[in-house]
């Protein structure tokens, strides 16, 4: 039996933070007829941005992370402001978090962060012929190393367990989709 | 300068649902001294799980995702029950969501699905010799339909965006990773 969509027939807002608002949808099951609650999340288009250099590195950050209120290896990432165009984001985004700039982005894949949970998509781009270019401009919410990694190194430190980002995995794909010669496991020696 | 941890200074709940707790949690910068409230999400375990079939075939799913209102095809995936040993909750996720058993799942890796917000990860596993060995068990807010799909395929499906879910993509990572005779691209004729 083909899956048919689910009605909506109720939407409340439930909690507003800087960056989503939580709303409890109520729907209707096409299968079962049963009513049923979920919780949305409505939150921005997100980016992730791959600064390469030209002698093969990915210029990746290191920050405090409170979600799991730890330092973690990721790949440079954020928020595209209201109106704002991924790609005028992404090389905002880089240029704050890393001080590097390089060619103009371009747009490798895109993907969804939460599906189950949350309305929104992550960009991801490639901005190649990075260089260090200025300093870095953060807010007092953010506390970023620069951290240049060789691309060949990239499988191992998620291995290690040292990138465990899964947007940062989604970028890995997207790189070795569009740019073979980038794929991290092909430049391992 | 090293980065240094920051200092939570106060938490608070603000919203609670069937699947997470939302909190506002209020920290110390050690760059800037200054006060900063971060939303975070406290989330069980996830496990994304990747039934294979004796030809190769992995069972993914097709279901209607209420955070983006759309049908999507993913990897078997959900939440570990508290106190659940995870290869056991992703033996009862394969089970309830396709109907298929196998051998033993195999952890491959485990990921972050949003370190920046919330606390949780996910881990990723593998079921060889998977077969169709009972009806699926859905609750009232599932609606699941089996997708049975060459492992060749999908590269294929990811670059024409019919799979778009990270937690896969990062599945796909750990797949290529752990078990390269299985890289959906190198079995690609």
């Amino acid at each position: 039996m083909p899956l048919r969509p689910w009605t909506i027939i109720g939407e409340d807002e439930i909690a507003s933070t800087r960056i989503f608002k939580l709303h409890r949808d109520t729907a209707v099951s096409p299968r079962t007829g049963e009513t049923v609650t979920f919780s949305r999340i409505e939150a921005p288009t997100w980016a992730t941005v791959m600064p390469i250099t030209p002698n093969l590195e990915i210029v990746l950050v290191r920050q405090w992370r409170p979600g799991v209120r730890e330092f973690t290896l990721e790949v440079v990432g954020g928020i595209i402001e209201a109106g704002e165009d991924p790609t005028v984001g992404a090389a905002r985004e880089a240029r704050e978090e890393t001080g590097y700039q390089g060619d103009a982005p371009v747009e490798l894949g895109v993907v969804h962060p939460n599906p189950a949970v949350q309305d929104n998509v992550c960009h991801t781009f490639l901005i190649e012929n990075a260089r260090p270019s200025s300093v870095q401009d953060m807010d007092a919410g953010e506390d970023i190393e620069i951290v240049p990694t060789p691309l060949s190194d990239l499988p191992g430190l998620v291995s290690s367990g040292t990138i465990m980002h899964t947007l940062a995995l989604s970028a890995f794909w997207w790189l070795r989709a569009k740019r073979p010669d980038l794929d991290p496991w092909r430049l391992i020696r």
